[in-house]
């Protein structure tokens, strides 16, 4: 646990650029996510709450920072981002009938399945209203083709899912969708809304685009690497629900037939197989196929740096190529 | 069914001066949503084809008629309305997990629960990139609420579900929501994208509401009145699965005790207690329920005639005033 809390100060330190400006983010989505239903809203304020890392909002808000900075404007925005990304946090824990999420109870838990569908849409229709409210019009239009990317992903994940063999770019393709394409639209957005000259719009949607690549690689290590306390859910949940991600498709190039057939029952079942899972997961992580996947995230986290080369000589640049460190060496 | 046929001219006939418009929504729609899964797009495919009325595209191109009237703007967001539209039935077969609607098979029988809550959410995804392409923020924000609007009203309908008390207040709260709150951001969009004075705007918008809670108003009469067959559901879907209708709210004003307790059996029940429902089905029928139902909603369609008063007298006014009368009368 010291290891995360090491972290937690270091992401803290990182965004202090525009720590000020992500805490009013809580303001708005409370004020916006008031209904009548007292388990809803009581389900929804815990989700907004226990809110994770706002790591979205402050790339936007860090991406804006080298033009025009009008908080006004930016801040529905950032909350319209951060909401999205908690309404579809809402639908997988659905589709995956989860009931923890980051060592919490999900809405899951408490509502009947067709009310937490409804929560969450309820949730996507409210990050559209604010998605409006910047007054942009091409902000709100970056924002709602990143809601179907997401959804795309969505559907991808969900065909995949009990397939043994993903290539390496739908892998890609998947996790652009599910992660990257939020990442890239709130830095895309930040700058479009700073009337940022086009070419360092394009710049910073890539710098977005690829952190968010290598967030969602790291994630996919760290979900067979920590353990559930760290994770506040089983550790190997992805391949004990059937999703292949980096790490098992790396150990598949050089596993054996008898390896393979191993990821192939877990991969492909219908019952958990906890106990071949459990040893297939450490087969992986003594292949070094979670230290070929981190060299895979390093180089993303490399390129997002690269995006910057051009950039002014500012605190809010520093803080972009720490978080692209970041998105590496976290361990939760 | 000779009924339906001639009121299908009759609408077809009513709706003539926006025709051709309305006819391109379809290829807008089918261009839009291709995705990579052939089940899924089949199924979606499906639900375009299957259509509907196009009611509120229409309400939409006839209410910019009045003023600037330019197709370019106008396409994406009635389209966005017809898609948001589908992706409302879509989640809400889902959470009735209906196999039936409008006499076809709904995407519940070929894909699983979580890919239906997807497919919805790419729908709404989709629509909500459309309702940007207009190039107006204000029409932009309207659909949201719209959206918004939706959203609450699936939630009250879903938490009053299995009540037997539900006041006339909450019954009109829950089908604006459910219905004329699309209906009124559909009229009042095509007013703000025809630039339209203020109070045009607020005009049209009113008449978009109360049209939309007339047809909900006859929805319900229907869904107890017609056969299944013209319904292409069972009739009395909406009592057997327990939700109060405004038939249903004004025969229990005047109903026995014994009748009283026999609505709450079936409403608040687990199982279909399908002889019961049909007995009680025929008793709110005697009642002259119906016919009080009726006289409701031609007061919502009285209530939108009069707000086009000081509208030029044209064939698009015409048409606006002949679709209140389709509402009440049409028998599907």
């Amino acid at each position: 646990m010291s290891a995360s809390v090491t972290s937690n100060l270091t992401l803290r330190q990182i965004l202090a650029p525009v720590a000020g400006d992500i805490e009013q983010i809580d303001d708005v989505l409370r004020s916006i996510t008031t209904i009548d239903y007292p388990l809803v809203q009581q389900g929804m304020e815990a989700i907004i709450a226990a809110g994770g890392k706002r790591l979205r909002p402050a790339i936007l808000f860090l991406a804006a920072k080298f033009n025009t900075y009008d908080l006004e404007r930016l801040l529905p925005m950032s909350a319209a981002i951060e909401l999205l990304h908690t309404a579809t946090l809402v639908h997988d824990d659905t589709i995956d009938r989860a009931l923890m999420r980051r060592g919490l109870p999900t809405l899951n838990t408490f509502l009947d399945e067709g009310t937490t569908v409804l929560a969450g849409d309820y949730l996507f229709a409210k990050s559209a209203v604010l998605s409006t409210m910047g007054g942009v019009q091409r902000a709100t239009r970056i924002f709602a083709e990143a809601l179907v990317a997401i959804c795309e992903g969505e559907l991808e994940q969900k065909f995949a899912s009990k397939h043994l063999h993903t290539s390496i770019e739908r892998y890609y393709k998947r996790i652009y969708s599910k992660t990257a394409a939020l990442f890239a639209a709130a830095a895309e957005i930040g700058a479009v809304l700073s009337d940022a000259p086009e070419d360092q719009v394009r710049s910073l949607r890539q710098y977005g685009r690829q952190i968010g690549m290598a967030f969602q690689v790291i994630d996919d290590i760290l979900d067979m690497q920590a353990t559930s306390q760290e994770l506040g859910k089983p550790s190997g949940a992805d391949l004990r629900q059937g999703t292949v991600t980096l790490p098992t498709i790396i150990y598949l190039e050089t596993a054996s037939n008898s390896e393979r057939e191993g990821v192939r029952t877990v991969v492909e079942g219908e019952s958990r197989h906890d106990g071949l899972a459990s040893e297939i997961l450490a087969r992986i992580s003594a292949s070094g196929a979670l230290e070929s996947a981190y060299q895979v995230a390093r180089k993303f986290a490399a390129e997002a740096k690269e995006t910057l080369a051009g950039f002014p000589d500012m605190p809010e640049r520093k803080a972009l190529l720490d978080l692209a460190d970041f998105a590496v060496e976290r361990t939760f």
